[in-house]
């Protein structure tokens, strides 16, 4: 029997998704607390790592299970063994073929950050800092630019170098940047997405809104795939993997 | 000459504003940090204390200052002295009648809950969890019954006993809930507010949206001066001073 979760953390005390021996992981942490209580061992696959300090909303994974447990208790018994930073917020029956990472159609993810010169501690644990002052951001531009993302590109500027694909070819189905309540949230929405891509782009479009990129930075980085095109590498804070869709 | 400060805190690691021997405290760190940076005593009056665990996107604050330290440049000074879970937000003159508690005259504070029976990680550090399934709260009455709140009354029914009060009338200026993107946000403009009012305000609005108390309960504590007949007091970590007025 093929077992879902959907699970939601927050990332700034945990070494990522990935299980790793020795560090606290969320993919460590669901492993142990599914074994103990299931009495079997677990192997547990995600729809895809995150990086050290990025957040989930609705990060997904499936197991392998053939006992008795009922699994629409699972997700409440889970989490009495879990710490308060991860939460399995929903656990279903899936189909036999049902692969959280090669079934996954979509991904979303958002990236929030504040514009401040000085640090803000109620939106550090969740936004990286821009620290400028917010009338030095030119949001509109900023705006015409992200729109630049969308369709099918090869990504490979935007994506840092050391971990290899064989394609580097992306499709970016949705793309905004909003702002609001002081916050700037930019949330794409695409078919996949190379190792820190999302948080090349969040980069990319600060510098630009801040005019230390042109306008045409992403169109630029896209067409020539050089990575020093692009702006820098933001922090992982303000990373949040909200949604992987199936269908 | 007299200092003017705004702050702002994530109070999930303080025990609150006022300042105590051997505690972390908000006007602990402030004093020292401003004291060792304008090298005399510094003697720091805020607009009222906060509890333990409760925020501040805008707390205010005075000191007496004869010094000649470029007060435009305090804030940025100062920052550099204090940890990242605090930070003075702006630094200015003020004029000499100008005392941080007495001379305000509206406060506004804001209430956040998620409703969720499975807790959330990425609301829990700004949020308090109201443990049941999102249906089973009432939002329109749980709205009607908030507007019971404006005007001036006496709101002795919902303050806690321990600390007593010549008057305990204050008055409401503005009272709203909204949802919206899964947080409850109560948000209350007043003169002045009690000792855990706006914690068992919020406690007893969350009761009446999950209709364990009735949709007059905020009538009838107002009424008769009964905190038996309010919500229980709900968590710090929910609250946050928004902003202090001065005119």
């Amino acid at each position: 029997m093929r077992i879902g979760l959907i699970i939601e953390y927050d990332g700034k005390d945990f070494f990522g998704w990935q299980i790793q021996p020795e560090k606290r992981t969320v993919q460590g942490l669901l492993t142990d607390a599914l074994s103990s209580l299931l009495k079997e061992k677990i192997t547990l696959i995600g729809s895809g790592r995150t990086d050290s300090g990025v957040h989930a909303r609705n990060q997904t994974a499936h197991f392998e299970y053939a006992g008795n447990f009922p699994i629409e208790r699972l997700a409440l018994a889970v989490n009495t063994l879990l710490p308060a930073d991860v939460r399995v917020k929903k656990s279903f029956v899936a189909s036999d073929d049902f692969h959280a990472q090669y079934s996954a159609k979509k991904k979303t993810y958002s990236y929030r950050y504040y514009i401040s010169k000085i640090s803000r501690p109620l939106y550090d644990p969740f936004a990286a800092q821009i620290p400028y002052d917010p009338e030095a951001f030119d949001l509109l531009t900023a705006q015409n630019a992200v729109r630049d993302l969308l369709g099918a590109h090869d990504f490979l500027g935007f994506s840092s170098t050391g971990r290899e694909v064989a394609d580097s070819r992306r499709t970016i189905y949705s793309a905004s940047l909003t702002y609001e309540n002081e916050l700037l949230v930019l949330t794409l929405t695409g078919n996949g997405f190379l190792y820190n891509m999302v948080r090349i782009i969040a980069g990319t479009v600060a510098e630009i809104g801040l005019r230390r990129l042109p306008e045409s930075a992403i169109r630029a980085v896209l067409e020539t795939k050089n990575r020093n095109l692009a702006g820098k590498t933001y922090p992982p804070q303000g990373l949040t993997l909200e949604e992987v869709e199936y269908v």
